[in-house]
């Protein structure tokens, strides 16, 4: 059973999520986190310490959800499968969002990383595990031949992870798909990705 | 001759541009604006509206010495070289900062990209102009082979943005160099960029 006060501070966090995409951790005042969610000040201090302590809880989830979300974007009936299902999922996930907000780990490592080292502490450990599944799942398909292997599976998984932050900045910028989109489509080609396409039952 | 006034509107400019590199825009208040500069508000009011004027000032400037960088790094006896120069020298660029601050535009563009649309629009024609700027100098190159010519010279020069763009992220994160040199390397390699290495007088 959910107590009132827990819903409340889940109504807080999720609605703390979306002022913090859209405006930025610094410009968000308590005020504004009160009037998302729909709250007093004294429920809000009841859970939370300070916007601080809020803007770490959000990230904390954001990044449980982001773990998820590579498994399952990841996943595919060949390495190099998952790859291709991982660039096209990246690119729905944020067409979804209407290009507003990007990405919560992107943005907090723009706006806060010369100056709240938590934060920074775990949008560093976010993007290492984004990159070790990445690098994983490259060095299998490069086993299989399925992508260049001329450069280490390491290297290409940086540029993945590098080309998709800023393609994900253009795209967020321009409020258009097509900045996103093209980078991942000249990244699936200077790859070398090749994706077998063949009818299975 | 510059006189008093002159002279505090441009140490106000110098140094809101650091803070606001530091700590993000929104989280930039009057008062640090005020303790940086040294000076009273009554100076700042005196010439300028509000944060978002100083702000506005502060990119309008930068994007006039962004320009002028590009141009002399793009320079070379030859599109390729040019290419090779300008590569080096972004990186550069960056080291000389020690990885603080980043770069202007990236932040602004994600912090304050779905809230401040005249920001928004400046920093939207800065990264055409970079684009434009860097595709002229590809397809100069593309016509001498000097760098891959199977994908179009705009294309490529959108994956150099945001992959310069995502490396800065990264290497601000980790406060190293090693996220943006190597993601520079990886990219020289995809590009198949050739620098034909001679002896001149």
């Amino acid at each position: 059973m959910t107590t009132k006060g827990e819903r409340t501070r889940e109504k807080i966090l999720v609605e703390a999520r979306l002022v913090f995409k859209r405006k930025g951790f610094g410009a968000t005042t308590i005020n504004d986190l009160l009037n998302a969610a729909g709250t007093t000040k004294g429920n809000l201090y009841f859970h939370f310490a300070d916007k601080e302590a809020v803007g770490l809880e959000v990230l904390r989830r954001e990044q449980q959800s982001f773990y998820r979300f590579l498994d399952q974007a990841l996943a595919g009936k060949s390495p190099a499968v998952g790859l291709d299902n991982f660039f096209r999922k990246a690119l729905e996930k944020q067409s979804q969002q209407g290009f507003v907000g990007g990405c919560l780990f992107g943005n907090t490592a723009l706006e806060t990383s010369d100056t709240a080292p938590v934060f920074a502490g775990l949008v560093q450990e976010v993007f290492a595990e984004w990159m070790r599944k990445l690098e994983q799942k490259i060095a299998s398909a490069q086993v299989d031949e399925q992508i260049r292997t001329d450069i280490s599976a390491g290297a290409l998984a940086e540029l993945v992870v590098t080309t998709i932050e800023g393609g994900i900045m253009q795209s967020r910028l321009q409020k258009s798909e097509t900045p996103l989109k093209r980078s991942l489509e000249t990244l699936r080609r200077v790859l070398e990705l090749k994706i077998m396409t063949h009818i299975e039952i």
